[in-house]
């Protein structure tokens, strides 16, 4: 077989594409469309494996993986890789966990492609604010209990918690942390702060994953739970009464129930 | 080919699937595998008629639609139906648009489901909170302009505008409004409480449709703005900064830069 590939021009093309939480089956029909037919695949840490399959086996797939802590490359290099691969290659798949405007630096990638004249599409991908509470039942949203969700960042640019968390914990809103566990305290120390012990939260790491790990408390006991069973990062965090709606809850409500009968 | 379908007694099973904003490539491989695999389909008003081509050809198909205003079915009569068809037929495929926990009702549905001890599972969708805005290269966050997101729903139990829209109106995320565009101008009036006249902001609907359309502006004139484009529902609302990164605000910051210059 002739491989015309490697001599023909291509259009430089840039598709970023969210890759959703984890689970491969979780990938839009979209997604996996753009994937196949992409010349270069740019994937994050998050990104499970077996999607990169999906792609054509001759496609070249780089690992531009940014984990907390630990940058392998800066977002400028992931930037110039991107337009370099795209103007050398042609279609380059930009694979990002999640959804890539949700704290994914989507939209600099997307300004930086527009700056070289390289046309940008977007695959939305399942975001796991929503869709990791969801694979464990527990609604964003529930008549009676929440109208609404408030989704931040643990971990600002600037390495702080974000100021909107400080409204967060005061809101009556569901409110979901992604990349907040190495700040558990300080975030739980918020909503203590506005009274709220009692609170159901769920902490769960690698949503949809075969690594999906999941602790159910209250503010007051989260801290110890989340040690307790070993719960690492990637783990998102979820404050509020819509909690009390997961199975593992119940056996809490009772001892509080317990617990104010005998008081 | 003998059909065995209708003589063998099947197991019931109920599988919430959120159908995503409308196109039918934006529902995820594992709903179109739920979809494939389900004897019947109860769906709603704002999925693609497409998606049910997914669908086995001998599958049950109900349209349960509800439009706000318009409820062809009420909850429980869904809910009812839901179980039925479960009992009767075995795998029932709920599929709803978005996602089944943003404003779905999903959790009322499993809830009722588990009433009946049939075995549920949850597929998430692309909500169109996120995805939405994204394929407008709306960027729900972006650093230096917007470290939160929060979703409200415009229309709640009660039919008033949500309280969450007051806080909302006041903190510093990116509002996300679904079912919102009936209350538009009281809803516009929060945010012109707060000072915020010139807060961009897009409208729109049917995203992700061949029925899209867009109205961008500010608080002071989205009213003026939908009107003029002739913007319906299914509609959606993103009040915050980040709507300025979308080209189309590009000339209004001029001509409020160049009103600003000559004061």
């Amino acid at each position: 077989m002739i491989r015309e590939k490697n001599t023909m021009i291509r259009e430089p093309k840039i598709t970023l594409v969210g890759a959703g939480p984890g689970d491969p089956e979780l990938l839009t029909i979209k997604a996996v469309n753009a994937l196949k037919a992409a010349d270069v695949v740019l994937y994050d840490a998050l990104v499970h494996e077996d999607v990169l399959a999906y792609a054509q086996p001759e496609a070249i797939k780089v690992y531009v993986g940014k984990r907390s802590g630990e940058h392998s490359y800066g977002q400028d290099t992931i930037n110039k890789l991107m337009v370099d691969y795209a103007l050398n290659y042609g279609h380059v798949v930009r694979l990002k966990g999640g959804d890539p405007f949700v704290f994914g630096r989507g939209y600099e990638e997307l300004d930086f492609a527009a700056g070289y004249s390289i046309p940008v599409s977007v695959v939305p991908g399942l975001s796991s604010s929503i869709s990791v509470p969801g694979l464990q039942q527990i609604p964003v949203t529930h008549r009676g209990l929440s109208e609404s969700f408030w989704v931040v960042t643990g971990t600002t640019a600037s390495g702080q918690i974000s100021n909107d968390l400080y409204e967060a914990a005061r809101s009556k809103a569901t409110v979901v942390v992604l990349m907040g566990l190495g700040k558990l305290k300080e975030i739980v120390k918020l909503f203590k702060n506005e009274g709220k012990h009692q609170l159901p939260v769920a902490a769960i790491q690698s949503g949809s994953t075969e690594n999906e790990k999941l602790a159910i408390g209250i503010v007051d006991t989260i801290v110890e739970l989340v040690e307790e069973k070993g719960i690492k990062a990637p783990a998102l965090l979820v404050f509020g009464e819509v909690v009390s709606l997961h199975p593992s809850f119940q056996p809490i409500r009772d001892f509080y129930q317990a617990l104010k009968e005998e008081l």
